[in-house]
């Protein structure tokens, strides 16, 4: 086990119970909000409504700024950082999803930071301080909620990029199941396929040894594995999405990256997908991730082999666990497929004119490699894009 | 799931590199440190000279208590304060295991109490302050090092009671494996057996379904069952110290709380038995919990059996789950005899000429219950010391 510090200082509100109390929540940390949101969802859903009447009853001013959109947008989060410097905002509390609350840290970290906010993600700056941020989840997912983390994108060059930092992490989220209720098959299928690469990203890595994590993850992974057909079946089922909420959030706080270094390059190579062809990541991670597993394999099969035995379930084959650990990469191609994922990119309409130049882009030049388990060149990525086709 | 709120502030330095800035950790805290410990394995291991090195480096001053017994006592608690009050204090400074941390969170909540400490012990009053509890930790047991929660005996009248406040939660914890290298047998199996009650009061509860947790709790108990008995062989093996050290704060800080109701009758009733006999906590929990279990059993037998099957891997039988369950306990109690447990009364001279007067202390007399799984009068906790004769 590797040495590590941990410290997830988020707070969370988990139930149906702590929306009432939004406002008295908020107003632990200040006098003005500014209010973060996508579209019209949280709108109809009478969750915005229900957040301007708590903030308001707890004497809170506020400030608007809605049209998050997914793969959040650099111009956006200069919009919010222009409007909390000019209106001495204490706190940004973002409404939705990944995207929000991405850009409400970046928002954060942005208006405390006299340079430009994008330093942070091409890593010229090193983000400090950021004002407070309250999150209220309407779909599990990113994981964002109690993450360092926030990924942005920069429409100039189409730059999907990330930075993690403690002062990022959320001071308090509001998970409410029921919020889960109306998303669409497909948002779900994105979000669950989501949470399961945070924890398998997590799960292939050099460092060992590492059994605790390791059951921990493949308890989460068995969790959502058990709960997303559920949920997809029967969308009002408190039950099973209050499991697949609580366990999107725990596969991305931190704690399962305790004493290991996880990989990340999927992750990566997705965000060259999603910056260029403006799909959902989680789209994207459904087709790069068995791809990337088929071409890493041979570097430990023993951890492949033990991911199908314990997570899918998969036979025991001592005589010939690359058998085992192919039947575990086909059953989660299965998997996905189940909940409506597509897992190549023929099927979505992606061929390989722009390979070489999203590889290129990935690793930021033919010198250097993504990813930890198995670094990887321009020239590995595109053989993984080419095994995903 | 029940709703819940949760946030664990502690943050954990973990491994063998930290130990060099226990000055520069502490110094974030104050300038005026009380050293609090127990015997003499500290001072004769070098960890506490190292501190007292690393705290004079840092440009601290400090102050020591040392003398902590198991079961730590109210008196010294009194005496901390004293200490504590007279010398202005910023930092209390625990090193060692479960009973110096539970002494250190005392000292700092009464520290900032006007009245007797022993009111939070009560219930009379609650925690709302305490000074910062910073702890070196040297073995894997009681989880108090991220937990919010102090266990104090008081000398007249054996009461031995607990309280659990958010300003209880140490700001930091030090956690280097290598610290249990010298531990003797019998405390590491008193730590392991505290650790796997820990879970198993949280696993058996009434909240439904809760199929996270569950399966987190499982991969907890999995770790601790796999590598205590390589600790015990192997007692330098710093990978398998790792794993259970970290298992051990994880089975306690709270996580594997959220969204159930834990049972927690076990703890109390086994509570009564090392006030009166000052036998270790573990060594007594080893005893009561398989009693605890053969008695409530039939409560719910369908989460015996799933304990008995995935935790002990006992092979499914749906035509008589009660068998399943029953080899459970068996497996369980197989196991604490193999790491040196004694799990009858009996074999450690304890006869039942204190039953009534235990049971009815451990309820506060006849009206009350404890236990949320089963709640449990005087008259069930004395049928359970009778099966654990």
């Amino acid at each position: 086990m590797d040495d590590f510090i941990f410290q997830n200082p988020t707070r969370i509100y988990f139930g149906k119970s702590h929306e009432a109390n939004i406002g008295r929540i908020a107003a632990q940390y200040g006098k003005c909000v500014l209010l973060h949101y996508g579209g019209q969802s949280a709108e109809r859903s009478g969750l915005l409504p229900l957040i301007r009447k708590e903030l308001t009853e707890a004497g809170l001013h506020f400030f608007e700024l809605g049209g998050v959109q997914p793969n959040p947008r650099l111009s956006l989060v200069y919009k919010g950082i222009e409007l909390c410097k000019s209106n001495h905002i204490d706190l940004v509390l973002a409404v939705g999803g990944g995207s929000a609350i991405d850009s409400a840290k970046a928002i954060a970290a942005g208006t405390l930071y006299d340079g430009d906010v994008w330093d942070f993600y091409i890593g010229k700056a090193v983000p400090e301080k950021a004002l407070p941020v309250g999150t209220v989840l309407t779909i599990p997912a990113a994981g964002s909620e109690s993450s360092p983390g926030s990924v942005i994108t920069k429409e100039e060059g189409q730059l999907k990029r990330a930075v993690n930092a403690d002062c990022l992490f959320p001071r308090f989220s509001v998970l409410n199941p029921e919020r889960c209720y109306t998303l669409p098959p497909a948002q779900i299928a994105n979000g669950v396929t989501d949470i399961m690469c945070h924890l398998q990203e997590r799960y292939f890595t050099n460092s060992k040894p590492v059994e605790f994590t390791d059951r921990l993850i493949e308890a989460t992974l068995r969790t959502v594995i058990a709960t997303a057909p559920r949920v997809l079946a029967n969308p009002t089922s408190y039950d099973d999405w209050a499991e697949l909420m609580w366990a999107g959030t725990i596969a991305h706080n931190e704690l399962l990256n305790t004493g290991r270094v996880g990989d990340w390059a999927s992750h990566d190579i997705e965000h060259e997908l999603s910056a260029l062809y403006d799909i959902a990541h989680g789209a994207g991670l459904a087709i790069i991730t068995p791809a990337w597993m088929k071409y890493t394999l041979r570097h430990d099969i023993a951890r492949f082999a033990q991911y199908a035995e314990r997570v899918w379930r998969v036979e025991d084959n001592y005589f010939d666990p690359e058998r085992v650990a192919r039947e575990g990469i086909a059953r989660l191609e299965a998997f996905w497929r189940s909940i409506g994922q597509k897992v190549r990119l023929s099927e979505i309409g992606i061929d390989e004119r722009h390979f070489t130049q999203m590889a290129l882009k990935a690793t930021d030049g033919e010198a250097h490699t993504v990813g930890h388990f198995v670094p990887l060149r321009a020239v590995d990525i595109e053989a993984i894009y080419r095994l995903a086709l």
